[in-house]
């Protein structure tokens, strides 16, 4: 199958469960997930080496706005209770592979670039809440574009851990100025899917230049009367990898999630 | 100095600052730290040798009710903004030393047992919110008594992370049926030093058998209308250590915690 006959509309790609989604993915599919399986939640990738885990968990225990730990799969597993009957090499879109923090190659399936010793950690995304920002009839520019959400680094840094050292990676989502307040109270909500915004406002204050320029991730347009919002983004880890240079790490490629088992809602707090 | 020149009476000892706290620990004074530092945050010690450190961590993150994690001390380091100009070697009241997870020792100086590749945790502690349910009426017995809070392996599995694996470990506070609902609502506020109890009532149901023999600490009486109300407990790590058996773990003796510079308050979520 091709990409084109894998690729379902917006409003089918909201309707399969999570064990569909991955399987369109497994056979090939290569698409950002933002919008799919409308309730469950997604998530980031970053696997890396077993001597670098500790330094991977300490550097999210300091850092948990931009890297919530949703799970950790140990050496030698490919699956686990995010993904069941799954296999994280294959079951995402699309996926970055580093070496000495340069990235490699971007390729949809990355068994022959995995290792044994591989840590994988599953970190909590974004897209996970957007579910509840649109219930609350707030538009979301990249879903209705049909594109990827911009990502940006920033100037602000990460506290570091041992090896691992990096700037925070945020995502944005042009919110109106009236509705910026429902946006912060939804999203503070969930906390381990980095929670409410790192930032409302001025880009510049973030150290990013040129929003039309994302690092990652495609741009969209800020309407009128419309504010850029930022939240603390899943790539940070990514950055790191790239910056502090393990001699391998495997990521998603930027907006191209796990889709997961675990309902959005079993990460909402009161 | 004796420890009984040391040893304040219970309201100096509240209001000592955690610096001063500290300094009398060195000192050498031992004593259950239980309304010490009235108003700031205290903390369980796990230290255990860089190759198990990752296990550790991986250990609290898959069981944040009784490991939340409040920071750690990379290998070599022996303070941090949790002990500003401390030292975790010296500043607890007592320790208890582990070699192959059979208790060596109970010391008040860990120096000639540290080595330089043991990485420390300091893990959230449910003395932290004793000064909440105090400001609400709720009588904390252990204290009244001047006794150490009695603490309990259950029969509850933690989940299990690489080589360590063990028990839940709880406190017991008794509390007056008419108080357990605030209780639950007021230590529910605290996720980050173990929130809201695990159990009210029936020992039985975690497989304590008998409250006045508790494995850790002193047992208190419970009253004619109060009900067994069983926090996480931070002594959790040390009981996957006496299960699993990692070659050398240093860990405060149960009771006799880390006083941090850091306010009760700031663990406190809306």
């Amino acid at each position: 199958m091709t990409s084109s006959t894998l690729a379902p509309g917006l409003a089918d790609a909201a309707r399969l469960t999570p064990a569909e989604a991955r399987s369109r993915f497994r056979a090939g599919l290569v698409t950002p997930t933002a919008g799919w399986s409308r309730g469950y939640a997604q998530a980031n990738l970053i696997a890396v080496p077993r001597e670098y885990a500790f330094d991977m968990l300490l550097f999210a225990q300091r850092n948990p706005k931009p890297c919530p730990v949703l799970g950790v799969l140990d050496a030698g597993e490919v699956a686990g209770p995010l993904l069941a009957g799954g296999d994280v090499r294959t079951d995402l879109p699309l996926y970055t592979v580093y070496a000495d923090g340069e990235k490699v190659t971007d390729t949809p399936d990355v068994r022959e670039h995995w290792r044994d010793d591989l840590v994988a950690f599953l970190v909590g995304c974004s897209f996970t809440f957007e579910t509840a920002l649109q219930d609350a009839g707030i538009r979301i520019a990249h879903i209705a574009q049909g594109t990827n959400v911009p990502m940006y680094r920033t100037t602000r840094r990460c506290a570091s851990a041992g090896a691992l050292s990096g700037p925070l990676v945020v995502s944005m989502r042009p919110i109106p100025a009236g509705q910026v307040a429902d946006a912060v109270r939804i999203t503070s909500r969930y906390p381990a899917v980095h929670g409410a915004p790192v930032h409302v406002g001025d880009p510049g204050a973030l150290g990013i230049r040129d929003l039309d320029a994302p690092d990652f991730g495609d741009p969209v347009a800020i309407g009128p009367g419309e504010l850029p919002v930022f939240w603390a983004c899943g790539v940070t880890p990514q950055a790191a990898v790239m910056e502090s240079r393990p001699p391998l790490a495997i990521g998603h490629a930027p907006g191209h999630m796990l889709v997961t088992d675990v309902k959005d809602a079993a990460y909402q707090v009161p």
